[in-house]
C-alpha cells in the first residue's frame, strides 16, 4: 500500500500566494470590468534588459546550428556564468572558487530543497514575519513538530520581528541548528548592518549552526553599512549558505535563474560529531536530482554582468526603488506606520486601524481595486500589516496611491 | 549543531555519469589529440527543430517589450503547452484534464522529487538494471535500508531483468508499495506490450501500490503493440504517475522541459488507511518548492506539437533510430548478443568475452577512443554489458562502428 508523506496534510491546502491568486481571480470573474492594480505580489513589470534579450537571441540561434548546438550542460552551471558571479563577489571583497557556486532555476527551489541534505532532527529557526517557503518546507520535511493553538509549530523557533526591534531578530535563547535569514528582508524591507549580521555569524560559529542566507534582494541595497553578502563577515564561510536570484535583480521571474553558494569550508555534522563538507552533499544532490538550468537562460544571466547589462539592470532597480519611495512617502503623509522601501522594493505598512490583514486586503480589492499582500501570509507577527511592492509601473503605482489617498 | 542527512554518506561519492565524465576528462587531458567519439551518454547531437527555434526567438522578443512582457508563470505550466499535451494524449485514446499535468524542468528532477510526497516507510521496487536516479533518490530519502555484500540495498526490492526474460521484470513475490518502471527502457531498450503492462497495473490495483512510469523515450516507439502511455491500460489512472520529457524527443537536453501526469483518480494512503489524492500533494509541492519552467522554453515545447514541429521532431527521431539500427546490426554481424535499438535509441550489448563493464569501457576508450556506458552503472545485472546510444551524428556512428569492427 503506497503511503503518503502525512506532513503534507498538516499544511494549509494552498500555498499562500496560490490562495491570494484564487481570491484575486474570484474578484475578477465577478468584476470583469474593474481596473485592477497589483501592488501586492513580488512580480516585476518591466521588460528584460536588452543585453539579456540580445544574449538569449544569440543563444537560441546557436542551438539551431549543428556546429554550435549544446545538449546537457554542467549540472552546477556553465563556467561562463559562474566566473561572472565570482567577479561580482570580488567587487564586494569576497573571494569564491567555481565549485562553490551552483546555478539553479530559482531561489525558491533552492531554499526549499536545501533541507534534503540536512538531518531530520535539526531545530530550525525562522523569523516572524517570514517568506513562507522556509516554514512550509520545514513542515513538509517533518521537522516542524505539531501546530499549536497560536498557529505556530512546536519544533520551530520563531525569531520575533516587531516594530520595537526595527524588525530585526534577537539571538534565540535556546540552541538552534539551522537559521533562515533573508536580508534585505521580504516582507518587511528591513536590513542588517555589518555589526548586526556579525552577531549571527558569531552565534553560528559558537553553536555550530548553519545559516541559510537568502540574498534575493541584494541588488536593492542602497545604504553603505548594509553588507551585500554574508561572506563579508569574517568566519561566515564556515557557517553559511547564501542564495541569490536574478528574478528581482534583472526581471528573471519568468525566465528562472538563481545561484546558491556552498563554501568549501562549510561543514555540518554527523550524529557522531564528525564534520562533513556540505558542498559535497549539495553537489551530489544537484547532479543526481537536477540537470542544470537552461543554456539560453544562463547566457541571458551572463549578460547581466556586461557593462551594458549592469547599466540596464541598475536603471530597472532605480525605477522600482523610486516606486517604493513613492509608496513609502505617500503612506507616511497619510500618517501610517511605514517600514522598508529604502534598501528594498517592499514597503511594509501597518493597516490604518490595525485591521485584520485579509480584511484590509479584501476591502482594498473590492473598494478601490488595488491588490496588496496581507501580512498574515508571512506569519503571526504579520497580522495587522500589509506588504506593498514597487514592482508595478510608475503610472500604476501613482494611480494606486492616488486611489488609496482618496480612500483612506 | 547542524546535522547532515547521513543517508548521503551511504551513496558513492559521485553520481554515475559524473564519475564517467571524470574518467573521460582524465583521458582527454592525457591524450589531447585523440579523436574521441561519444557513443555512451544519452545526450543528443542534432540541433533544435526550427519550429522550436522560431518559437523561442519570438518568445525572447516578447519579453523585451513592455506590452508583451511576462513575469511569473503558473507554477504548473502554461495552458498553451498543457493543452497541446492533452491533445497528444488524446491521439492515443487517453483523456486528461489540465490540472493533471505539471510542466517541469526535467524528468530527472521529477523522478527524484516525487518521493517527497510519499511516506518514508514505503517499500520501493526498481528493476535491475535501472536508470540510477531511482535508486539514488531512494537511498537519499532513507528508504533503502543498508547496503548488503552484493551491493544491493536491504529495503529495495530488485526486479531482475535478464536476457532469459527479455529484460522484462516479473511481478515481485513480496508486496511492494512503489514501483519505478521505465519503458521503452533505459538502458536495455526493452519494451512492455499492452498485456505485459496490464499485469503491472493489475498488481498495483490489487496491492494499492503506486507505479511511477517513466516514459522519457516514448517518442521512439515504433511497434504497434507497445503502449505509448500507461494510461492506455484500464485502471492505470488509479495507480500510476507518468513522467515524460522533451529531452530525447526534441533535443531539449540543454533547454530543460518535461511534464508529469498525476491523475485526479490516483490515491495513496495514510497509516490509518485513508485515501489521499496525490494530485493535491504534488500541486502543493510544486507551487511551494518550484516556480514553473521558463516561459521561453515552454513556448519552444509548445512548438513541438505544431504541424511543422511534429514533422521536424519525427525526422530527428528517425535519424537517431537509424543510428541505433546501424549499431545493432553491426554488433549482430560481429556475433555479439544485442538487445534494444528498435523502440529505443539505446542498444544494450553483452561485452564480447563477458568482460567487466568498466574494464571494457576503459579499453575501448584508450584503444579506439570510443566511449560507451558501462552496464554496471545501471545495477548489478548490468555487469558484463554496455549501453551504446544512437544519439551521435551519422558520420560519427559509422566511424565508431568501423573502429569497433576492426578492433574486436
Amino acid at each position: 500500500m503506497a503511503l503518503i508523506n502525512e506532513h503534507y496534510l498538516e499544511l494549509s491546502e494552498n500555498y499562500f500566494y496560490t490562495e491570494m491568486d484564487k481570491r484575486i481571480n474570484a474578484f475578477c470573474v465577478t468584476h470583469p470590468k474593474s481596473n485592477l492594480i497589483l501592488l501586492g505580489t513580488g512580480d516585476v513589470s518591466q521588460p528584460l534588459p536588452m543585453a539579456v534579450v540580445d544574449a538569449m537571441t544569440e543563444a537560441v540561434k546557436e542551438l539551431s546550428q549543428k556546429e554550435t548546438f549544446r545538449g546537457y550542460g554542467p549540472g552546477q552551471g556553465y563556467r561562463f556564468l559562474i566566473d561572472k558571479i565570482i567577479k561580482d563577489y570580488q567587487s564586494h571583497g569576497v573571494s569564491l572558487v567555481a565549485d562553490e557556486i551552483f546555478v539553479s532555476d530559482g531561489a525558491k527551489t533552492d531554499a526549499a530543497n536545501i533541507g534534503h541534505i540536512l538531518g531530520r532532527d535539526n531545530i530550525i529557526a525562522i523569523t516572524d514575519p517570514v517568506y513562507p517557503v522556509y516554514e512550509n518546507a520545514t513542515i513538509m520535511s517533518g521537522r516542524a513538530g505539531h501546530q499549536t493553538d497560536n498557529g505556530k509549530w512546536s519544533n520551530i523557533v520563531y525569531l520575533n520581528c516587531l516594530p520595537e526591534n526595527g524588525f530585526k531578530p534577537q539571538l534565540p535563547t535556546e540552541k538552534v541548528d539551522v537559521i533562515y535569514l533573508c536580508y534585505p528582508n521580504n516582507p518587511t524591507g528591513a536590513t542588517l548592518t555589518r555589526q548586526e549580521l556579525k552577531m549571527w555569524v558569531d552565534y553560528a560559529l559558537q553553536n555550530h549552526s548553519l545559516i541559510i542566507y537568502d540574498g534575493a534582494y541584494e541588488a536593492y541595497i542602497t545604504e553603505k553599512d548594509v553588507p551585500h553578502s554574508i561572506y563579508e563577515i569574517k568566519g561566515a564561510k564556515k557557517v553559511a549558505i547564501e542564495i541569490r536570484s536574478f528574478s528581482k535583480t534583472a526581471g528573471f521571474t519568468g525566465l528562472r535563474c538563481s545561484y546558491t553558494v556552498v563554501p568549501q569550508e562549510l561543514v555540518a555534522y554527523t550524529l557522531d560529531d564528525e564534520k562533513v563538507q556540505l558542498n559535497k552533499l549539495w553537489l551530489r544532490r544537484q547532479t543526481t536530482c537536477f540537470n542544470g538550468n537552461s543554456y539560453i537562460v544562463q547566457r541571458g544571466a551572463e549578460a547581466i554582468f556586461s557593462r551594458e547589462g549592469k547599466k540596464q539592470v541598475n536603471e530597472k532597480i532605480q525605477y522600482y526603488l523610486t516606486n517604493a519611495e513613492i509608496i513609502r512617502t505617500e503612506f507616511q503623509k497619510l500618517g501610517l506606520q511605514v517600514f522598508g522601501g529604502v534598501n528594498s522594493p517592499y514597503v511594509w505598512t501597518k493597516t490604518p486601524q490595525g485591521e485584520n490583514s485579509w480584511k484590509f486586503f479584501q476591502q482594498m480589492l473590492s473598494e478601490i481595486n488595488v491588490v496588496t499582500t496581507p501580512g498574515i501570509g508571512f506569519g503571526q507577527n504579520g497580522e495587522g500589516y500589509s506588504r506593498f511592492s514597487g514592482f508595478n509601473s510608475r503610472e500604476n503605482t501613482l494611480e494606486a496611491m492616488d486611489r488609496i489617498k482618496h480612500w483612506l
